[in-house]
């Protein structure tokens, strides 16, 4: 296990935009990812934090990513676009379309926003909180390649795609609720077989479709979607939503970027929002969700020392700490992005 | 178990519709709400078809529904309308809801609605699939009474929320995902508690909120999400988009018809569109969506003799039998129902 270090997220940022600048990337595009990722670790989702910088940084040099990428919005209705990423940095591609969002949203009540030629673009749950903090209802998701078979099958052909659903509070904790559609995460996988220990079964079947307590054989085979046929359902849908109406790729035409770091991914994502103010006021809006988040957070416990949460609540808590005590990073992870910064090491 | 009778749809719907006017409704709604039970008979989903005609037409009689309730919609921005059921028949409420959302998308290229003063409104496949038979995209969901414990939680405050996603093929089936966020439906219970069988450890709790395989404990008690926190806070989303967003009444504040079927529930339900043709041309969404559905059908199956189906598929594959055969009913129900139709019972 590494030593931990800590460091403010007004100090990390510019890392990680150098780090991205260093390999190439555009300072804007640098800025809307290294925003992303910090936002990712405060909510303690530290795989999809600046830990990421490094498979970025590598994808820009190989050509995978595309450092001089120009991202342009095409309105197709009123409350439609396509956000075409040119092969660019994810969560620049991703905060092109929330923004075009906001502005569309501002003239029609809501809007979709399809976006094609886009990568990994961090975790969901920061464009969440952003979309909340314009007061913005955001449903969104993000295709990725296969990892998962669908229900019947015994061949991964649909990505872990996770949804994230978020509703604004007039205080926070807002709503904010961001899944991904297996029963565990392929990285807890990858930590029991580093750990030498044993998974759970119904985590995940091996290569020839078989259950498998074996971490080895899991990650050679493929991830089990939560609730069986209506997680194999939802992870469609979420492709549905993120590939098919963007026209990007989609299940197995999505290149797999550990794989083949060089090539563009073709990933897609889409952000729908919705503006509650237009729809009730913006008086009425609140007093309902915040009236909606008394009943959940108001349900006798089954724990008495674990008062029943808010989706995302557990992350907004660990954002606000981080945001007083400073991040916690793993410190080797920290050393690297630092030299990475500086030019000193690719 | 009761034997089975045939009928076409062309003639049970007649009877559903008289069913409800003699029970006070008007012909326009009865016909609404006919059409989609009797599709959701033709679908397999007989707890949502022609079955619910009784509980309807006995809270049509008690004043639960209101059987000359005024529906009316209210446009609050380009793409946004607000549905107000007062408080009458659920499958008239949701069909004028899709209706003016086909005008809308038609405008602006997508439609959310929030329905209001709602009551139940059958299954939502039979609504996918008629936004599928007008090319457009539909997320839909329904609030209802509380069966399910937010997770942590030992009492009943989510319902078991619906949620549909539908994307239309230019060649049936279309897809069609409709699911519940309990891992087995109440329904599934009682059938247990009837053959006096127990049930699979999992589903339910007991009203101490402890595990339990005895369905009659399990009735007293609530459901369990299926995957845990995901479910939970995927019923709670839905809640969100059909309750808070459309200002109906929602999580422990919507009234169990079973306990008081002379009140109005208050329930709410949510539309949103999205036209396809429109982000990407109809004939690249098409080859697109047909392309999706193909992958999805190649995959290898577990059983050889089991082909992996898009969600909805065999739904529709039963409809189409429907159509053909004629839809077969318990014997005993159709004689209730032609008895009602007739005004002989009540």
């Amino acid at each position: 296990m590494s030593e931990t270090a800590v460091i403010s997220a007004a100090e990390l940022r510019p890392l990680a935009v150098a780090t991205l600048t260093q390999a190439g990337a555009s300072p804007a595009h640098a800025a809307a990812t290294a925003e992303i990722l910090v936002e990712g670790d405060m909510m303690g989702l530290g795989t999809h934090g600046v830990l990421r910088l490094l498979l970025y940084g590598e994808r820009l040099r190989l050509g995978g990513i595309k450092a001089a990428a120009e991202i342009t919005v095409e309105r197709r209705a009123p409350s439609l676009a396509i956000v075409d990423g040119d092969d660019g940095l994810g969560p620049a591609v991703a905060m092109t379309a929330l923004e075009e969002g906001f502005a569309m949203a501002a003239e029609t009540g809501m809007a979709y926003l399809g976006c094609r030629r886009s990568h990994h673009l961090g975790a969901l749950a920061p464009y969440g909180l952003k979309a909340c903090e314009r007061s913005l209802v955001l449903l969104c998701g993000t295709n990725a390649s296969p990892t998962i078979a669908p229900w019947g099958g015994r061949e991964a052909r649909l990505g872990n795609n996770p949804l994230c659903i978020a509703a604004p509070c007039p205080t926070a904790p807002h709503f904010l609720l961001d899944m991904a559609m297996s029963v565990a995460a392929r990285g807890k996988i990858r930590k029991a077989r580093d750990e030498g220990s044993t998974i759970p079964e119904g985590w995940a079947v091996d290569a020839a479709g078989r259950p498998t307590v074996d971490p080895a054989a899991a990650l050679a085979g493929f991830l089990l979607p939560f609730g069986g046929h209506k997680g194999s359902g939802l992870s469609q849908a979420v492709d549905v939503l993120s590939g098919v109406l963007s026209g990007a790729r989609f299940l197995t035409d999505i290149t797999p970027w550990t794989e083949f770091p060089e090539q563009a991914s073709g990933t897609g994502h889409f952000f729908l929002l919705i503006d509650p103010a237009r729809l009730l006021g913006a008086e009425a809006y609140g007093e309902a969700i915040a009236h909606f988040r008394e009943i959940v957070q108001g349900t006798p416990p089954a724990d008495p020392d674990q008062p029943v949460q808010l989706p995302g609540e557990r992350e907004q808590q660990r954002r606000a700490a981080a945001l007083r005590d400073g991040i916690r990073l793993p410190a080797d992870l920290l050393e690297t992005i630092r030299a990475l910064a500086s030019g000193a090491a690719a």
